[in-house]
Formats: C-alpha cells, structure tokens, sequence
C-alpha cells in the first residue's frame, strides 16, 4: 500500500521555477488499517466544497462522485433486493447490451422471509452481496421491509411480509451477509411506502404507536441490529414531509435515537426541495428527473436539488458546512466500509453455491396451504399423466415488476423444472390463458383469444390423470408491478373461470400460485390442494417439482395472511380515505391492527392466517412450560416444549411464540408474534425445543411518554403452528 | 478474507434431498498472501474447459472473461500509453458519453524520450498507472517501443525513437510505475511495426543482428528489466508468420530465451490462424473483427480463433491442454499481479500531482533547436506585442491520432498557456492556415480559404514585435496518426510558405513545431529560432510558455534524428522494397544503420542530429577519463568527466557516452550510445559526473552463434552534447 505520494524523484528538478508539490504527504485516509473515523476525517481535511457537494447527488442514473484527484472510488448502486441489475447506459434506463452481467436472480424477499429461516437468509445476503461485489457495485439497494398493509400493493413481492417481528428477524441476517461482502446493503424504503398509488406524494397519517409497533421495527432492527449501512428514504410523504427528507424519520429517529452513522440515499426522484434535503437527513440525491425542469426533457444532474443549489446556499451562507461536512463523513464511511475496505473479498457471480442457496430458499418458501387425500406429494415412479396448466408454467418471472427486474443467467420455469423431475413423455402443457407482454407502467392486453387457449387447455386437462394448474399474477402493471397496486384481489386474466372449468372435467386438479400477494380463491373449496409459490428466481422449476415430487418436503409458512376478501384487510375496512387516500392524504385507521393482528382481534376469519403452512407430515407440540412464571422487564424466560415429527416423512416446522395481553391500559392485539424457531425433524424424531422469551419484547409504543413501556400484569404465551392454530398456552406474570 | 465458502449453515437441513455442496473448501485462490503460482494452480485446478477458453479471447471491445462463478475478474484493459482512453459502448467504438471518464492527458512517447530524464519516466508511469487504476483497469496498453526507423511512420509519436539504447532506459521505468500501482503496463508492439502503410500483413524481411540490436532491445529490457507483466504482438508479419502468433518471436525469443512469463495479448483484429494463434505463443485474442465474417457485419466472440475453432481442437485433440493451461497460467498471473494482488493502491484521476508531471515532462522534452541571437528566452517583463500563428496554437492535440486519442479531462493550448503568461493584451492571435477535422482513417479537405487565412496571418505578423509561429503535425489522417503513414517529409496545409511569407514582413519569427515526426525545414536558415515540441498533453500551453518565457530552460533533446531530405533516412535510402515494401513483403536492407547509425557511418550530415538539444545556457565538458584503461567483457569501467554550467542560467545537461570501434570482424556503426545521464547544474556550477560503462554492452549479435559477443580490441569512449557533438574522447582495451 502506497500511503505516501511518491514525488521525491522530482526534487533532482527543484532549481526549476514551478514548485516541487510536496516531499512526503501523509495520507491517513489511504490506510486501510487505521480506523474508519480516522480515515473519514483525514479525506474529509483535503477535500474542497465542490468536491463535497458533488458526492451528496447523482452523476449518472445509477453513480454519483467520488474524488478522483485523492482516490476515492465513486458510489454505484445496484437494484434490487433478488438479483443484480444489468448495467443500464449512463444516463438512460435501457440495458446498456453488456454480456457479462446476466445475474443470478434469488426467489422474491416474501419467498424468503416464507421460510422463516434466518440462516438462509445469511446465506442469501452473502450471496447476492457477492454478486454485487464481483461487479464492482458499492451499494445493494436492498433489502425492502415496507410492511404488508393490503394484498393490492404492487411492490408487496419485494418486503418481508405483515409482521414486523417476522421482519425484522429476517432482514438481520440479509445484511449482515450483504456486508461480510463488503458491500453496502440498502434498507429502504424508509419509510411507510406501503402502496403505490400516488407513492410520490401521499402523506400518511399514522399514529405514532402504529409507526413504532408496526411500519418501523424492521428498520430498527436494520440499523441497530443488522448494523446497515445506508438506508433509502421512501417516495411518499409523512406528516407533510416527504420521507427522503423528513426531519422526524431521518433527523430524529434514525440517525438520532437509533443513532444510525451511515448514509441516507432518496429513491430515485424522490426529493422535491432543497432547505429540506440539507437539513433533514437526506444524504445523496439520486433522481429520474428533477421538478421543475420537465419541459426540457433534459434534466442536467447540476440542477439537482443537493448539487447547485446547495452548493449556492452553502456559498451564501444559507446552509451550515457542518451539515455538508455531516453528509460527506457518512458518505466517506460507507466507502471506507465498502470499496476501500481492507481486504474486500472479491465476491463471485452466477456460482453454483449461489444457485443452491436461490434452490434452497425457494424450496422452503413455498408454502402447502391445502392437500386433500394427499393430493401431494406426487412420487415420480407414479408414472401418471400430468397435464400442466397455465401462464406462469413457462412464463418468465424474473423479468417485470419495476426496478427489480431482472436479466437473469438462466432461470428454469415450473414447465421445465417438472419435465425435468417427471420426463417429458409424463407432461403436458397447455398455457390455458396469456396475459400481455411485461411492461413497465403500462398493461398491453393480451393479443391471443382466450377462449380458444381456455378450451385448449381444458381438452388437455381431460385427458390426464391430475391436473397442475399454475398462474398467479405475474409483474405485469397491476399485477404484482412497482408503480401500481393491483386493481382488486382477484386473480386476472380468466384464472378463476379457467380453473373452474377445468375442475369440471378433472376433479384432480391442484392449483399453484405464483404470486407476491394473497389472491381470492372463489374455487377454494372446491379444488383439493393448493400451494402458494412466489417469484422463486432462477430455481423457480426445480424448487417446485422438488416440493411437488416430494424430494423436498414443504416447510413454507405465509408471511402475511389471506384475507378471503378484501373488505376482510383492515386497510380496506375502513374505505378509501384508509387505502388509497384522498390523493393527498391517507389516514391508517387501523392503527396497529395489521394483518393477522386485524383478523384475531376482530374475530374475522381469514381464508389463510399468516404462519400458516402445511407439511407432508404431521408435528405433534407437547405442553408448552417457562422457567419462571414470573419476570421483570429487564429478564429473559426460558419457553419449552417437546416437537414431534409424527409422520414418515423427514421435514420441518416452525414453531410460533405469540403474546396475548388481556387487560391492559391500552389497546392491544390479540396476539403478537414474538419468538419463531425453525426445527428439522427426521421422521418420529422428537425433540426439546427452548426459546427465549426477552420480556422487553413485551412492550407496547406509549405516545405520551413517546418510548417504550412494559406493563406490569399477566401474559399469555401462546405456542401455534400458525397464528390461528394455537397447540398450547401458559401464562407468565411481569412486574 | 473469507477464504472459506461459508455453507456450513445449510448442514442443518442436511437431511434434504439436495445435497450440500461442502462444507469447508479451501480456495488459495483467494488468499492473497500465498504466492502467486500456487493462486495460479490453485485457480486452475478449478476451472472447466470452456472457462479457460473463454479466458483467451474477447467478451466485448475491451474486455475478456475472467471466472465469475469462482471471483476470478475480469481482464479489462485500456488504451493507451499517454492517457487512459474514454469508456466505450460494449461492442461498438463509439465512446459511452460518461461523464466521469476524462483523464489528464500526459505528453507522447516521443516527448517524454526526449526528457532523457528515468525519474520522469517512473513519474509518468505511475501516474498513467494510478488514472488506470481508479478507473478498474488490468491492463494498460502501453508503453509503445517500435523503433523510430522512418520519419513517415504515422504513429511513430508513440514509440520512444531510434535509439535502442534510450528507449530501453526509458520504458524500464515506465512499467515499473505503471505496475507499481496494481495495473499491468502492456509493452508494444512485438515487433517490428514501424510503420503503418499494409501493417495488417507486410511481411518484414530483416537481419537476425538487426532484429537483436535495433529492434528487439526495448522489449528485452521491458521483460527482463521492467519485468512487465504483457506483451501486445504487432500487426505485421515476420519471416512468414503473423507476429500475434509468431512461433520465433514468442515463444521462442519472449518467452523461451528472455524467460517472459506474463500474457501475449493480440492487437485488435491481429489474429488470423487459429493453429498458430494456439500454438506460437498468443495468449488473449482481441479484436476489432475476424477473419472470414466481413459480410455479416457482426462478428461474434465466439467465432474469434482463441474460441470456439480453439475448443474444438481441443475436445477433438488436435491442440494440447497443456497449451491451453499455459495461456490461462498466464492470464491468471496477470490477475492475480493486479486486481486480485494484495492491498492494490487506489488509484487517482486527474490529480494536480499527475498535472505536475504531464507539466514536467512536457518541460523537458521540448528540444530547442535554433536560437540566433537568443531569440528565446522572451522574457515577460519585456512587455512585447507577440503575434501567435498557426493552428496547432489553438487546435486539441490530444484528439486524434488513433487509438491513442484522448478525452481529456482539460487541455491548455499552446495560445491559452502563452495568454496566461504574458497577459493577453500582448498576444494576438491568427490562425493561418485550417485543417480539416480530427477523423481516423480518412482526409477531410478544410473548408475554410486558405488564402485569406494566410493574409490575415501575414497581416497579424507585420505589426507585431515578434512571431511565434505555431504548427507541425496535427493527428489527422496521415499527419501522424495510426492506419496511415504521413505520404511525405514536408509540413502540410501550405506551412512552408506561410512560413515564408510571415518571414518577408516580420524577421522576428520563431518557429515552434508541435509533432510526433521529424519534418523538412526549407526555411531553416532564414528563421532565427526553431522549437521542437510534441503532443504535449493536457498541459501543453503552460509547458510551453514556461519554456518560451524562460521560467523554464529547455533540456529536452532529440530523440531521433531530423533528416535534412527523406532520402538521407536508411530507410527510404534503398527504395522502395525497404519502404514501405511491394506490399506483400519489405526488406530492412539498411540493416543496424538506423538513425543516427546511419548518418554517422555513411558520413550524411543531419538537419538536427539525435540527441541534439540547446539550452539557454552553456556548459563545458572537461575531459574524459576512464578508472581502467583495459577490461574484461564480465567489468564495469567507471568514466568521469566535470561538467560546468558556464552561462547564467542555471539549466540541464544530457551528457552522452558513445562508443566506435574502429577494427571489428563485423560492420559496425561509426557510434552507438551507451549511456546517459541528465544532469542539473546551477549557474556557475561544476560538478564531476561519473557513469559507468558495463563492458558486456559493447558487444555486437553474432548470427552464427546466435548470442552476443564483445569482440575483444580497443574501442573509442565518446563524450558527446548529442551524436554529432563529441567533446572528448578515450580508449579502452577489451581482452
């Protein structure tokens, strides 16, 4: 490591009349052994105040600057939370036509935090983490852990789900893999952006225990726990601000109650006003364009609102150097973090251990949610004919959905997957119905004759021994798509006439979901199994025909519940001024009650509740029994009970600590999701299984006191295999 | 470092069906403190067939495959030797317009030769290396050593001149600057492009000796010296063979007798055989296209020779695995030297420190050739009205040229540098004569009248005290530029006799010439003062009136020689079939009398010899003496003399050792050098100056024995100001 500028060589010149620039200039910042503090200030000392503004906007669609002249690398990001985008031209959102960076594309964040397995979501954050990191990239613009308010969201696909525990838990370890990378990761967006109507402006009105027991644990636990290392603001607005530069989410709780020391990046075009972006948290200025310059078509990175004119204020006197300085250490940090860090591995991309970590989580994410008669497993020596329905069979579905998309290395489809698993000669494929191509902002309509494809398809289903219908939405606009939420929770293009149909002439039929989001199912009662997939990525096809053929025995839970309709989701109880607002404002009536939260205190009964996933086995839970009966809030108890995989099949079941507070001074859930395991038992195994119970967890959001209180008073702990199917239940006192 | 593939967290779903990949792999690959051979073996021993032919040849316009599924980078390499070249589209030449990408553009080849200054050279190439570096580079195709053979050869300003002797002084630095910074200098282009008129294919017929003594001693120095890490072969053909894949070249010289054992990468589309290509010793196929495809219009990689024909060979037997291990041994090498060595530097990009040495070494490359009457130094207290002519004045010389042309982060014209030393009310400027565009492999006649232009000029001259008239060569098409050689000696665009003409109103006329060749001078005697400058970069104007005004004194000194006609040069002495030949074959009839050999020898008086270079100062040179006055060819004989500073300046010196042996078994030349030093005295100052003379660098190639041999007898020590200024001289008897 050079740490000194070498220009002793040019003092043999020094009687020439330009000045030698320096013997020996000590630069700290270059040593990649001193600490990052150090580093920061020692760059920061040489840097001049165009250098510094510079850094804190974009200089391309995807980069902003570095300072070249002292060697410090530039930022580049990269979408998205499943995979690596492919490079886009400079200054455009096209494809820029490389041939090396055709990604590894891992199965969708609900897929993931489906498995409710944190281990997996280690190995999925080094993964992808390594695959940014061999391409260069500083920042993974992920992972997203906006909250699941209603099944219409459009970018439900790319969060964790409705439960802010689940969530959390979750998001920690993706992180942490991401960074061992060394790579930023990216949690975004900060926050709220839970619809994609008018996500640029609406302002949500939420109560401030909603927003800490709810909309912000994720990011929390992100900061404080996973120790991230930049944080995206999101589109919409809070409170009259907009979140990229909200004063009270990034001011206040984020960088000062949770003390976060990274970077704060806006989504791209997020940021409407320059006094509020200098002084409320916002870090770097990315954009797709800036206001008030639409006309020109044009709109030079110079005018964005952290480039000029901060630069001008901060020449006037305006803006304080301390808040620039601010935002230029937290930058400087992540590079000396990233880029600069000692040692950076050297990542790789489109590995083999890539792949099985994107087979892996897609093969216990999918989740079981009906088998009648055992309709699954299907063994492969059944040698039965198969007729395979439907779009998504062969559909690509990394492609669509926004900025997520992606050019994937290779991505095997259901199709190809069951082909794979059953031989050809067992399966046949009718698609059955055909949506319109994959568009970003806009549906094009299906240019096929759906009755002819319908009648197609049936006339297949006739004929074979069971039916495999596969759909679900697909990231086309409106379905499962960044800036859109779904127009209603039916599924689309003719599904559910198409399904019926089919049961009409083959009673064994199941159906296969591909989707982000809970869909009605009208034909729930009437088709014997049903599984509910997602966006599995590039091991779509064999993670399924794995979970189908019986080689992997399903261990999916749903990370957020399935309303049987939509009136029954507490965003949508309460009308529009709930979802989606007035177009200015929306107010959370629901308050805390989200998802299976809504559904146990109202007493509705959801088609699916969330943790809910069957098994081709059976688990048997013993009584649940604690360690003390009673504890104060600085203590931890000891939850035990016996698992037993009473069936003949080797699987895994994830056992759900849920707290019930039954008389208390404020509102409360029914219950809350406080402590999941995930325990692998080979068939008749049993085992003793322990948790821990933190009874700081216990507490609820107190507005007055504006911090966190355990109320003293009985619990109940409540041990399910879901969140509607308690086993067994123990009470525990708190001082 | 992670040096393990973590996947020991799946081992707790081991009883999965999928099986676990491993759990603990050792990849030394990785571990960047083992050495490099065992990374090598280690990487290799890893790496399927198709990954290692994917490594020997192009993915895109510059850049191969490395292995992403093990994190092995890929190799991207950039043009050229004097700044690093703007990003391009993927497959297209057509640059990307990124704004991040302008580089400082340091001064040419020819320039920084004629400093005759190391320390420079190691400046320069750790400056080019560090904009290298911060930009992601592997490699950096530079620097060029060619031999300066004709004043014609269109990209003879990127080459270090006729010299063997200097050019190996001067490239040894440079590679080991450029490699210091963790990016790999590219010495080219092996061997024997000296010119560019049918350099696709003319053959070269030359002797074994002159191949040894004139053309090849760069490169030896390169690789056993510089121990650079690639070689880039050349166009043409020798003795038959193309020389990207010339059995004898490489892997007999390069890599077989100077032991090389980095990568062989082709010119652009310099690869036409697919045996020879695998088996003589090419390593990585580049391209501009490839054979046999021109009617399509897209050539894709895979038909390139290095790919699919080489796989096929090698599935069906017909080339060695061995040949292919090597070649990827050596690509990997290259890697793991660069981006995969420990702790790389980072890298700058246009820094004042790399602005300080373009200024410096354009500084003391530009020569002074004439000085009547002290024309120069033109003092800037002297307060006169100087008129500027010329188009070089104000034209960008960094454009243009070919591969070498530069987007520069800024360039100082020689009309902006004279404007900021002497203020602009002393300057008036016109233009003369116009030129057509900067276009590559094509003329654009000018559009503008020359005759008015002139006029104008001529008017301009009358009424000012002094001109400075500034012109030369510009880069376009055949006015030194890559794919076509300059069709004769004489200035283009009428300079003679706008010369000519500003001289009949305006005596006062200086003539500074900016080019990479050397040109015919008609007007030599009738002007008082001539200036040779280059392409002198990014700091061209300030270097230039740095010199002009005195603030500088020019030590710079020819690099090749100036011939008063194009038929006094060996080269075009024999007629055509030695240039540029019949266009299947040419003939280097004039042997190892190249340059200053050959004037010397055949007694033809030079405009301007090499080596030759005024100062404005004086120096004395005392008489030579040796510390032994006989010595063995293993000895090294120290040679001393004093040298003074005897004017008012101070200033530096280049004293020049030459060497004749009067009575040899072999023709020899009247002289040769041998050594050189720069030295910088005070005004006034004396000092002793003490070289030493390695006998073994006396001897001469013997063809039968193919090895060098120093012929015992006497031989003549020649202390010279330049080739044809010798101040003293001794003799030393070789045993």
């Amino acid at each position: 490591m050079k740490l000194i500028v070498k220009l002793g060589m040019l003092c043999t010149m020094a009687f020439m009349s330009v000045p030698v620039i320096g013997q020996q200039i000590p630069v700290a910042y270059l040593d990649v052994n001193r600490p990052v503090e150090e580093r920061v200030e020692s760059a920061l000392s040489l840097m001049t105040l165009e250098e510094k503004v510079a850094m804190c906007h974009a200089q391309s669609k995807f980069s902003s600057k570095g300072v070249a002249r002292l060697g410090i690398p530039e930022v580049w990001s990269t979408d998205g939370p499943h995979g690596i985008r492919e490079e886009t031209y400079w200054d455009e959102w096209g494809g820029a036509q490389w041939t090396n960076d055709s990604c590894t594309a891992f199965p969708a964040l609900t897929c993931l935090a489906a498995t409710f397995n944190t281990n997996l979501s280690l190995a999925y954050g080094e993964s992808i983490g390594e695959e940014a990191r061999y391409r260069n990239k500083t920042i993974l613009l992920g992972p997203g852990v906006n909250m699941y308010r209603t099944p219409l969201n459009g970018r439900n696909f790319e969060y964790m789900g409705e439960d802010p525990y689940l969530a959390s838990r979750m998001v920690v370890p993706y992180i942490h893999g991401v960074q061992s990378t060394g790579v930023a990761a990216c949690v975004k967006h900060f926050a709220l952006n839970n619809q994609e109507v008018w996500r640029g402006h609406i302002n949500v009105n939420v109560s401030d225990r909603a927003l800490h027991e709810i909309y912000l644990p994720a990011f929390k636990a992100a900061v404080q726990e996973g120790e991230v290392w930049s944080v995206m603001g999101a589109y919409n607005q809070f409170r009259g601000e907009q979140c990229c530069h909200s004063d009270l989410l990034l001011n206040k709780i984020l960088k000062g109650e949770w003390g976060f020391d990274g970077l704060v990046i806006s989504d791209w075009g997020g940021v409407h006003n320059t006094d509020q972006a200098v002084n409320n948290g916002l870090d770097i200025e990315m954009g797709t364009y800036t206001d008030g310059l639409t006309t020109s078509g044009k709109f030079p990175y110079s005018s964005y609102f952290l480039a000029d004119p901060f630069r001008k204020g901060l020449e006037e006197g305006i803006y304080d150097m301390e808040v620039l300085d601010d935002k230029v250490r937290r930058i400087l940090r992540v590079i000396f973090r990233t880029t600069m860090s000692a040692n950076r591995p050297f990542g790789k991309f489109v590995s083999p251990e890539h792949s099985e970590v994107a087979r892996k989580v897609a093969q216990e994410g999918i989740v079981l949610l009906k088998n009648k008669n055992q309709f699954f497993p299907i063994p492969v020596d059944k040698k039965i004919k198969i007729a395979v329905i439907g779009e998504n069979a062969s559909r690509s579905l990394v492609e669509g959905g926004g900025s997520s998309s992606l050019k994937a290395a290779y991505e095997i489809s259901p199709l190809e997957g069951l082909k794979e698993k059953y031989g050809e000669e067992y399966i046949t494929y009718s698609i059955g119905y055909a949506s319109g191509p994959s568009l970003y902002g806009r549906e094009e309509p299906s240019k096929y004759d759906a009755d002819s494809l319908s009648k197609a398809a049936v006339d297949v289903a006739k004929g074979a021994d069971i039916v495999l219908f596969i759909g679900g939405l697909n990231k086309n606009h409106y379905q499962d798509c960044e800036g859109g939420d779904r127009k209603s929770m039916d599924l689309p293009f003719g599904q559910d006439k198409l399904i019926q149909d089919i049961m009409k002439v083959n009673k064994n039929t199941a159906v296969i979901l591909l989707s982000g989001n809970a869909v009605a199912m009208p034909w729930v009662d009437q088709v014997p199994a049903i599984m509910q997939g997602w966006y599995l990525g590039s091991e779509a096809g064999s993670a399924l025909a794995d979970v189908v053929s019986g080689d992997v025995n399903p261990s999916g839970k749903l990370p957020f519940s399935f309303p049987k309709k939509l009136e029954d989701n507490s965003a949508h109880f309460y009308g529009e001024l709930s979802y989606p607002g007035d177009s200015i404002d929306q107010y959370y009536k629901e308050d805390i009650l989200v998802g299976y939260r809504w559904f146990d205190t109202k007493k509705i009964k959801p088609l699916y509740a969330f943790g809910f996933g069957l098994s081709y086995t059976s688990f048997d839970y013993g009584d649940l029994s604690i360690d003390k009966n009673q504890a104060s809030d600085k203590e931890t108890v000891k939850v035990m009970f016996t698992l037993t995989n009473s069936g003949k099949t080797d699987g895994a079941e994830v056992p759900q600590l849920y707290v019930n507070k039954a008389k208390s001074a404020v509102s409360r859930a029914e219950k809350e999701l406080k402590v999941f395991d995930k325990v692998y038992l080979k068939a008749g195994e049993s085992k003793k299984v322990e948790l821990e119970l933190l009874i700081s967890s216990l507490a609820y959001y107190d507005e007055k006191a504006s911090d966190w209180v355990v109320e003293p008073g009985v619990y109940s702990i409540l041990l399910g295999s879901s969140s509607s199917d308690i086993k067994s239940k123990v009470n525990l006192k708190v001082e």
